[in-house]
């Protein structure tokens, strides 16, 4: 994990426009995101890292998991470097004064200098979903906002399904973004909520709130009509200065703005220094632990950040980049922490494994890295990647620059049998008796063979293990999995496609990440966990080195 | 599949613009994508059912597999429909006579009505990776449109690197285009080859040369900026009437403008009529077709046609969809041939539950949507989610109601044995042999066994149970895994935690999403796998009662 402190400060306030990343909130409308608390957290700093302005970290008061992160955030533990952390939640109900709301209340306690409220601005909506008279809904926002001021608090204003009220009943959304940015709203945000807003529909409408309203104007937009990136950054054109979107897209349905894309768009493209170019070289890297973070994968076409993004397939191609890189190239891939990658031919990319090497304690000459290079192409080829797995990039490099000669490998895995029995019915499942497994290793020139029982075939795996090297390196006891995350590559060809399995371990201190590829999973799953328990044993004795 | 004959006869020509699919050429320089010749086939034929007007073939001459598709259709076996098959090629090379070229002479051989041309329009380019006279590459470009023109030939001419040309070299740039159209190209592409054109890039561009080029102007854009589609639309809003762009956005790096999108955009929000409606509600259909085809899947966010596009997850909204879908929904579903799906979980009330039985055509009553809620709700608290399992979904409601009751289950599974061996070392690992299973499930009333070798449990256990049922459900021969994820729940736990394993399984047209949890992942990846059989087995029934 990189030392955050080796970057440049931030700057504050940024130039000109707010990047607002609701990750943490619409991002986890994304089926299959779950995060827990702790995700939660590690999403934030890694986004904070970037450097974004703001940070929306849930709803206070609608669910335990957000109320619990706030109180952690509250307590110091999530200890943001630059972003403000914001509160999310919605204007009062109906009928009810402002004060004794206990939603608003929920917010007030989160205790975050800013709280975005959200209201309704479509009529249509106002009428049917909520069923409230329209000038109580005005009121419901205008109390709310000007209660929260009162109170100290920053305001922003998003005005749910602004696109779809303007277009089908303008004078009415018009009047409710109007009643926020008079109540004190800092800043009212147009809300495409059905996503369906076309670029044409876009800068005529912003520039003009930009020059009506006394707030300032954000935009949050989604993705279904597949112009999510380019409307943000049509709005931006047109005088708005605040933009929310979520890591890598995501979100419901077709998922949010992709904030990766609008701010290298913007930074790279349009001249605006939104964070600093040492953090956007980070960018790439942020998108893939936060994907990871959220159980996803960044698309391997995503822009700027995809595994693909700046490869180069046709052959003919390689002269001329070698050459010229901007003739084939939008951008340079180092200035967004990604890189070129060609099909056919060697290429740079051996200085990124001087300095990682550097970083890691390891002398490596220009011959030795080129060597690396080559085994870690040969190996993203079949389905390996280091990105996500710096302990198995420090065994690789040290394994292949003869730092670590076999001889001092801790161990040398031989063999083992896993069983696994099952099948009778879900329920009962567990009358069918754990995993066993059967596991031989030599440490040392000796053979040891261990037996292991769990509730499957890695935790029979993992203690069979331990039972062979029992007492051998004390440090072990204090290691645990943390994470392990399979993934199945070339998915299309189903369950005999290549397998990749990611395993993080920690002593309750340190965390580290390793990687196994295999077409059987257990054996992917073996792979990761003998990287992990060698990271373990040598690690202190590098650590020692590299400081050196 | 459906019959093509049965839908609206196509408009000839389209509503003032053309639609040109380069699926076939530009498509497959995407990482993975490799058509066979009958793949091309295959692939053209469902563009031509969409409606586009014009399908790019490839380029006669620079390989035998696109000489052998242009030969296959020229002798009568595409038969296309409505669409115009258009070979692709550059101009001719410098110095030479564009009637002694043979690479235009192989594009006149592959006999198509139209001919697409590219040529180099940056200066840059000429300059550096040509390597010819400006005035040469003016001349190349005329003489090669004049060439083909006086053969009968119509001529596009794609115009590479268009954007990045005007940006630094405008002059050359537009010299180049208004070569090609005074020349007789009857449509002057512009093309982003390096796909960083950013949307305020485009309208003045594309309608300043609309205005002065004596062809019509198309559109070409790729999607390294995320703006792919957005520029297109913004292009044509300036009067380009003809565009490129690829099914589900296929193509090298980042991909190309997405042709589904666009379309849909453009007809269901702009009034455009470029495809009967009923072609247009296919679009789902095609898009995952041509995915499978391409040994892809379509993205799940994909606009209009991924499996999440028109996905609801949050509880509050159920009882407004059913009452008003059009508050939550930017266009029906149903005119792309996509569908509404409401996503079960914890967050869910009981009305959420009545609407999603609803749409699977089972009848629920109040007292079984309490049930199946507090079942939903158990399970959830034990690691299981149906947000992204919607036919273990189905199987759950159906068994908990009793419309699916026990003794109707296609199957039961008895036991199975499952056994792993490995670790000998990263490269030898194969030699261990695979993984085996053994499988025992009773089918209406009898015990049949079967047995699987695989790459991994998983695989193993799925050719178990295939064997094992060996014919009694022919449908599952289609049937394979397109996705399968791991999930340890409770991670701080380690490996002894829970495991939720999430499979997607297709037919080539529909996909389904099921879930198993488990502390052992083999068996929580059987539970996930017996209910993708299950589905897979009763689905057909059931679609027929849910349209009764």
């Amino acid at each position: 994990m990189t030392d955050a402190t080796a970057h440049s400060p931030l700057p504050a306030p940024a130039a000109g426009l707010d990047l607002y990343d609701t990750t943490l909130r619409d991002g986890t409308q994304r089926e299959g995101v779950s995060l827990s608390v702790e995700d939660k957290l590690r999403v934030a700093r890694r986004m904070d890292e970037l450097g974004v302005a703001y940070i929306e970290g849930g709803w206070p008061g609608a669910n335990p998991k957000d109320t619990a992160f706030f109180a952690r955030a509250a307590d110091g533990e999530l200890a943001l470097e630059h972003a403000t952390l914001v509160a999310f939640g919605m204007t009062r109900g109906a009928g009810r004064p402002a004060e004794a709301d206990p939603l608003l209340q929920a917010l007030v306690d989160a205790r975050t200098e800013v709280i975005c409220l959200v209201g309704k601005s479509w009529g249509y909506h106002v009428d049917e979903a909520l069923g409230v008279p329209r000038a109580e809904n005005l009121a419901m926002v205008a109390d709310s906002v000007r209660h929260l001021t009162s109170l100290g608090k920053r305001v922003f204003f998003d005005a749910e399904h602004f696109f779809d009220g303007v277009a089908r009943d303008g004078a009415y959304a018009r009047e409710v973004v109007t009643a926020a940015a008079e109540a004190g709203a800092e800043c009212v945000v147009l809300c495409d909520t059905n996503g369906g807003a076309m670029p044409w529909d876009v800068a005529e409408l912003v520039g003009g709130l930009v020059h009506d309203l006394p707030s300032s104007v954000g935009l949050h937009f989604h993705d279904d009509g597949g112009c999510a990136v380019a409307n943000s950054l049509l709005g931006i054109e047109a005088g708005a200065t605040h933009v929310q979107g979520t890591a890598n897209g995501l979100g419901e349905r077709c998922g949010n703005a992709n904030l990766f894309t609008i701010l290298a768009d913007l930074q790279l493209k349009r001249g605006l220094r939104l964070v600093p170019p040492d953090r956007l070289e980070r960018l790439t890297e942020i998108s893939h632990t936060v994907a990871e973070l959220c159980n996803q994968t960044t698309p391997s076409v995503a822009p700027y950040v995809g595994h693909t993004a700046f490869s180069h397939k046709a052959g003919l191609h390689a002269s001329a980049l070698a050459k010229a890189p901007d003739m084939y190239q939008h951008v340079e891939p180092e200035d967004v922490g990604n890189r070129q990658r060609l099909v056919v031919s060697e290429l740079a990319g051996r200085s990124n494994i001087v300095l990682k090497a550097r970083e890691l304690g390891v002398a490596v000459d220009d011959e030795q890295a080129r060597t690396v290079l080559a085994e870690v192409k040969r190996r993203e080829a079949a389905g390996w990647t280091y990105e996500a797995a710096d302990a198995s990039f420090d065994l690789l490099l040290r394994r292949v620059t003869g730092s670590l000669p076999a001889a001092d490998e801790p161990f040398r895995s031989r063999h083992y049998r896993v069983s696994v029995a099952g099948g009778a019915d879900e329920a009962s499942a567990a009358t069918e008796g754990p995993a066993e497994a059967i596991l031989a290793v030599e440490v040392a020139g000796q053979r040891r063979l261990g037996a292991g029982e769990g509730n499957g075939p890695v935790d029979a795996l993992d203690r069979a293990f331990r039972n062979a090297v029992n007492g051998t390196w004390p440090q072990l006891d204090r290691v645990h999995l943390s994470d392990y995350k399979v993934r199945v590559l070339e998915a299309s060809a189903g369950t005999d496609a290549v397998t990749r399995v990611l395993v993080t371990s920690t002593d309750g201190v340190d965390v580290w990440d390793t990687v196994g590829v295999h077409p059987n999973v257990v054996e992917a799953s073996w792979l990761a966990l003998s990287d992990a328990y060698t990271h373990a044993i040598l690690r202190v004795h590098w650590q020692q080195t590299a400081e050196v």
